[in-house]
């Protein structure tokens, strides 16, 4: 038995998310059926963590036993041939037998893209939040910095059941602007359920002048999220890559 | 009557092309549709140009006739809310009557969007066209180059019944790179049938050393294409502005 670390793209538009379901079509059963045909068994894949529903990856990280050694390069050829047009794997790395795709993960990078513009952008609208003009792309980019370094993100998100405490550290956030294109970065070493999505919706409350900095600065100290802060929709949201720690290993 | 020029956004993907069709859905018909029903009368829609199925714009420009002046943000807000998610208005500017969206362009803007991956991107699968390394971004880069000035495109493209000659000018040409992401953009005076797909194809035949500059140069001096040079996919050709000499306008 061998341990692989797959690397994953994948357009999220069209699945219940990553995980498995019974109604719905996860990305997780797509890429265990096309590992199961070409590996001959039943494989079960582990992911760094789940993706919402519509949420997309540049960069999702799983690994998964094979029951003998596989040449990377024409393995991963071969996968492509058989998982669906909106799911890749983009790389295949051999990994310790006790390395977990998602408890030896360090560290994760989530990107949020918004347009500014009066009018909707067909182009962008597959990828984009898209918000009306006035955004102060200054306020923006501080707000997420704010929330670099280690805090309790209880007013951001949701714990979830196997989350016993909801302290995280961030060791990057930011922002950059390409015209109307504007992208938030976030690079911490875990994340809360919904935590980019409501971080990336406080600065743009920040950055619309619906909320104070302060405000952020409060809700990092525990205080209670406010109204105007605001959940934001997941087609805009990508996990862009996991970080570990074997030798110089990435995803 | 008030003539006015309407600049266009839209995902191409779903559509037959620009123009208005018997058995398939053109770009145009659902804004006639749309400015029908505004304005209350049948409305005809003339375009710089058609664009080929599949091809995208981030500024097409076209022009209509209003029976009554209209408040631009107002109308192109109602416009947008009859349009589907995949066609949107961005501006909407009043013009002389005899302007003509066609005949009075002086500048036309294209790009081609390449992304250099080993394995297919899903994320961008919609809008790239997806090439194996090696690649060369300074041949490419030059090859575009070469296409400056004024040239007999001959080889380059189709003229078509309403096209007399196949010489044209290109103000400028070059690309961009962004990581893998590579954007090559034309700006020239005009453009023949397939023109922008096999100036890209033939750059990246020399940036992928199929063949050398030097045919590009041929192709310009009335060398037959050769076979090596591939009209590229649609799905990856944007076209990204329209310009006019009415005063300071652009669309």
């Amino acid at each position: 038995m061998t341990r692989y670390l797959l690397t994953l793209e994948y357009d999220g538009a069209a699945y219940a998310g990553w995980q498995r379901q019974k109604n719905a079509v996860g990305v997780q059963e797509r890429v265990e059926d096309a590992l199961g045909t070409l590996l001959g068994q039943k494989t079960v894949v582990y992911a760094s963590g789940r993706t919402d529903a519509g949420v997309h990856a540049e960069g999702q990280a799983a690994h998964f036993d094979a029951p003998r050694a596989l040449e990377a390069k024409r393995f991963v050829y071969s996968l492509n041939a058989l998982l669906p047009d909106d799911i890749k794997a983009r790389s295949l790395i051999p990994v310790p037998d006790d390395f977990h795709a998602q408890y030896s993960a360090k560290k994760k990078t989530y990107s949020y893209k918004i347009y500014v513009s009066e009018t909707p952008s067909p182009l962008r609208r597959a990828r984009f939040f898209r918000i009306a003009p006035p955004f102060d792309f200054d306020i923006f980019e501080k707000a997420l910095e704010m929330t670099e370094g280690e805090h309790d993100f209880r007013s951001f998100g949701n714990t979830g059941s196997s989350q016993k405490t909801s302290v995280r550290t961030i060791y990057s956030a930011g922002a950059v602007k390409n015209g109307g294109e504007i992208t938030a970065y976030i690079t911490g070493n875990g994340f809360l359920y919904n935590m980019v999505r409501v971080v990336a919706g406080a600065a743009l409350a920040a950055a619309k002048g619906r909320i104070a900095l302060k405000d952020i600065a409060d809700m990092l100290g525990g205080a209670p999220r406010p109204i105007k802060v605001k959940t934001l929709p997941p087609h805009a949201l990508t996990l862009v890559s996991v970080e570990y720690d074997i030798g110089d290993r990435r995803s």
